[in-house]
């Protein structure tokens, strides 16, 4: 087992790519038996150097596992998330990928439990198989203890209440903070918000063609030529 | 009309957010009629502060055009992609909101033809009405005077050959740079990739709910229970 992580927590990244400046790649000590190493850039970079120079023939790479995410990644938020992105990269790539994220709580978290839940995701998808293009995107509640259970999911909607906050600096600036409380309609069914919030796991497939396909026929009746 | 844009360029940006540090926001002299703010975020941050905090109640916020981009954002480039995120961020918001493309090509570029192409789009889009959580993602050939029409289209699927290339550094240090050739399957009937290589402007409806919903029964026979 190889693990290639950023070498600093990168939130939010989302599926940036470092384009700017080149990577470095440092091995990593860690248990006997699994190679680490760390990158200076986002999740995603991670997984293309992983795939394509890291990982060696003698040791090839059969499931990308991203996370455990300290923090759910749910609903609309996958659009944000590193930790589906890099998930998400395998996938563009053939190779298939959880993502895996634990929401928030009261220490003791139940980081074991949270690994146990992706091994079992994680050998069910290499013994079934995913349909092309599909990641696994797991979020685990922080209560192990009553854990209700596993539902299959689909993405809320989520929404942020009061997302900017304004503040002047010392020198009398003003500055915005990226902020926001999430809302998610809970009330949802079939969602991952509606199964955390009940006390499920969430397994969410989720692929990365956003065409809107309902959409295709509609706008062939709109007048978009320049002629 | 008002324009909030990234001080700096920010490709493969994606939907990062800035959480780490605070945002701060420049006016900027622009054309009579016009206010322009310049953000040290990312494309996502600005139509959130667009959105939240710059456009006041006189001048509300009835599209986003987000773009003319430098440059194709082609089937699963999407996902890197700054200037299609910040428009999701509008859909994400409940504003329509479109992306333009316009492809690399020999100067001079046919940028007036590609705002005039926004323009009809955008104008459609407010007489139309796009689905709840979708945008119109648009790439311009680069070649105005034989442009063929307008298609609407789907995704195709890209990948990258040889993705990564491998250098080493005058102290001898390795060093990796994200590379890649772009290959399209340009024989995918009714892609955006098909379109822009026929010659056609292509108008693709993206949304945000990334559920592969095909998979949502077939997942019910795994069995990821931990009980």
């Amino acid at each position: 087992m190889s693990i290639v992580a950023p070498d600093r927590e990168r939130s939010a990244t989302s599926h940036a790519i470092t384009v700017y400046h080149p990577l470095r790649v440092h091995p990593v000590p860690f248990s006997e038996g699994i190679t680490a190493y760390a990158v200076d850039g986002t999740p995603a970079d991670c997984v293309r150097l992983a795939l394509e120079v890291l990982l060696t023939d003698e040791d090839p790479c059969d499931i990308v596992i991203s996370g455990i995410n300290d923090g759910v990644n749910l609903g609309t938020d996958v659009i944000y998330s590193g930790t589906v992105s890099a998930a998400m990269e395998a996938v563009v790539m053939g190779v298939p990928a959880l993502a895996v994220s634990l929401a928030e709580g009261c220490p003791p978290r139940p980081w074991q439990t949270a690994a146990e839940i992706a091994a079992r995701c994680a050998l069910q998808a290499l013994s079934k198989g995913l349909a092309d293009g599909t990641l696994l995107n797991v979020n685990i509640p922080s209560t192990p203890s009553s854990i209700q259970g596993v539902k299959i999911t689909r993405l809320s909607s989520r929404r942020y209440m009061n997302g900017i906050h304004r503040r002047v600096d010392p020198r009398g600036r003003v500055y915005y903070w990226r902020a926001g409380t999430p809302v998610d309609n809970e009330g949802q069914a079939g969602t991952d918000a509606q199964a955390l919030a009940s006390g499920y796991v969430s397994v969410t497939p989720v692929h990365y063609d956003m065409t809107h396909y309902a959409s295709l026929e509609r706008l062939q009746d709109w007048r978009l030529d320049l002629l």
